[in-house]
């Protein structure tokens, strides 16, 4: 099978179901229609065997978790997810694992409302760098560099449990039923799409907290020239890594990454609102911490003591 | 040094010199103007060392070919370069080799009014993935499906010089002068984005030849329905590779990939008007063939006898 009928069997049938796609897979490049009054968001991630994901996981995970992974970038940003492009480098050719790839490829794409719209396949060591595109009204930037002392900040979901299902790979004494809801948390993480409206309407800051929520934090005070203060007892830390890593689970969920949830500021003036609407739609945010002019990450200890916080995160290299 | 100082020093800087570029790299995703009347254009490619290119290679020279293989890609479409994101996999980090990297990359963006709007390093096996935007007026899009019977095939540059310089990697004994020259096609291509007007006001099918005439202009009538006649005698190859291939040039020059030049089609009204334009601004195209009715690939030689032709290209699997 030759780079061209692969790309017919496995992947050419996910590009045609939106009506934005004027050309989709299969010429040199694909052609996209963008929405007068909307701008463009684009962001790119390579997944690497060994580094994020083990060449022995199930290949539609592997598939499913690297289109999660790119969806929370653009989550992060208030940009609603529109199209991808695959570069997928293999090893050799290997029918059963491509199935297996492509199925959790259209269930992530499905789920999402997204077309492949072009790729590339080539022999090598296996990785998948995943660009995704995605569209949002194009006066309403969501970055990081718009949050303001007084911002109260807030962060989605639950933390650390997907770092607490690393922490437990090959170790296979662990309570079953406990590693599997951890390993689901890895493996299927489901970026915060949902959220994309309320940061266009409330947020004056957000950043995805893939690389932990101290440094990606950081990040966001860097870029707004800001600092942030977190309450060490407000972190919504997952119930199986306070139970794990009981007096660590603090520090545990600030530096997990993988988890794809996001980091948030809001305006002291909308906090009251925000809030009414995430307890209405049960967003399941958490007030964690507030934007101070001071730099630096700090935390308020519950005996009121405030102390600077190392903001560390995955280092590559 | 992490992946955020490496970005900084050797990346940042290569972001905001289009005005269409709201928000570079440095966020969870780039922010991009689309301008009304215009479609977006995305094309990716990997290069994978030891495929695409060896590892002593000098990065200047990676960089700088990665930008040119895409850029091709772009005009085989007709749509003007405007962005790109790299996701680039390291082994190490290497100072010196991120320096002549980014150099080639900075050379490459330059030269075509380029942006790079984000990415992604890791760690991993040497690679990189480039994706890349183009524009064009939404109405005029030039694809692989439309050529018609009648129409002309032309083919831009030379043909099979790359192909050569591959052949002559690790021989000392050819003549140095020649080994610079052929090295220089397969270093250095020159995607032909000069083309990219005439393509959208000529072409009725386009693309673009890297992995072999033979196999792209199978795939145009493919992708069109039709097949394709090509005069033997009339395939402009790269003289050296006249020199050294003798009676096999022909079909060295079909199935030899990495020479970035273009294939297309022009329906036979507008073959003179072509013509004359192409003589007048230099444009080094040339007619080779006709579209026709049939399918497949033949061939006319020049005792005037047709045969077909077997339509091989470069097959990664």
């Amino acid at each position: 099978m030759n780079e061209f009928e692969l790309i017919d069997v496995f992947f050419k049938s996910m590009t045609h179901h939106r009506e934005d796609v004027i050309l989709g897979i299969g010429d040199d490049a694909s052609c996209l229609r963008v929405p007068d009054g909307m701008a463009l968001f684009v962001s790119c991630d390579t997944l690497v065997a060994d580094v994020h994901f083990l060449p022995d996981w199930d290949a539609y995970d592997i598939a499913f978790k690297a289109v999660m992974v790119n969806l929370s970038d653009l989550a992060a940003m208030g940009a609603k997810p529109a199209w991808l492009t695959l570069a997928l480098t293999l090893p050799e050719f290997n029918s059963d694992w491509l199935m297996r790839y492509s199925q959790g490829l259209r269930d992530a794409l499905d789920r999402f409302n997204l077309a492949l719209v072009g790729g590339d396949t080539t022999k090598g060591p296996l990785s998948m760098t995943l660009t995704i595109h995605g569209l949002a009204p194009e006066g309403r930037l969501v970055g990081r560099h718009g949050a303001n002392p007084g911002d109260k900040i807030f962060v989605s979901g639950e933390l650390g449990a997907a770092a607490q299902a690393v922490a437990f790979l090959n170790q296979p004494d662990v309570d079953g039923a406990h590693q599997q809801r951890l390993m689901e948390k890895l493996l299927h993480p489901v970026p915060r799409v949902d959220l994309c409206d309320h940061l266009q309407q409330f947020a004056t800051a957000a950043i995805d907290i893939s690389d932990g929520l101290g440094a990606d934090l950081n990040h966001i005070c860097q870029a707004s020239q800001v600092g942030a203060c977190l309450a060490f007892d407000q972190l919504p830390i997952h119930p199986l890594v306070r139970h794990y890593q009981a007096a660590h689970s603090f520090d545990f969920a600030m530096k997990g990454g993988d988890d794809y949830e996001l980091c948030f500021t809001v305006a002291p003036q909308d906090e009251v609102q925000f809030l009414e609407m995430n307890a209405q739609l049960g967003l399941n945010c958490t007030k964690i911490g507030q934007i101070q002019a001071h730099p630096g990450l700090w935390v308020t200890y519950p005996d009121g003591r405030v102390r600077a916080y190392p903001p560390e995160g995955y280092a590559h290299f």
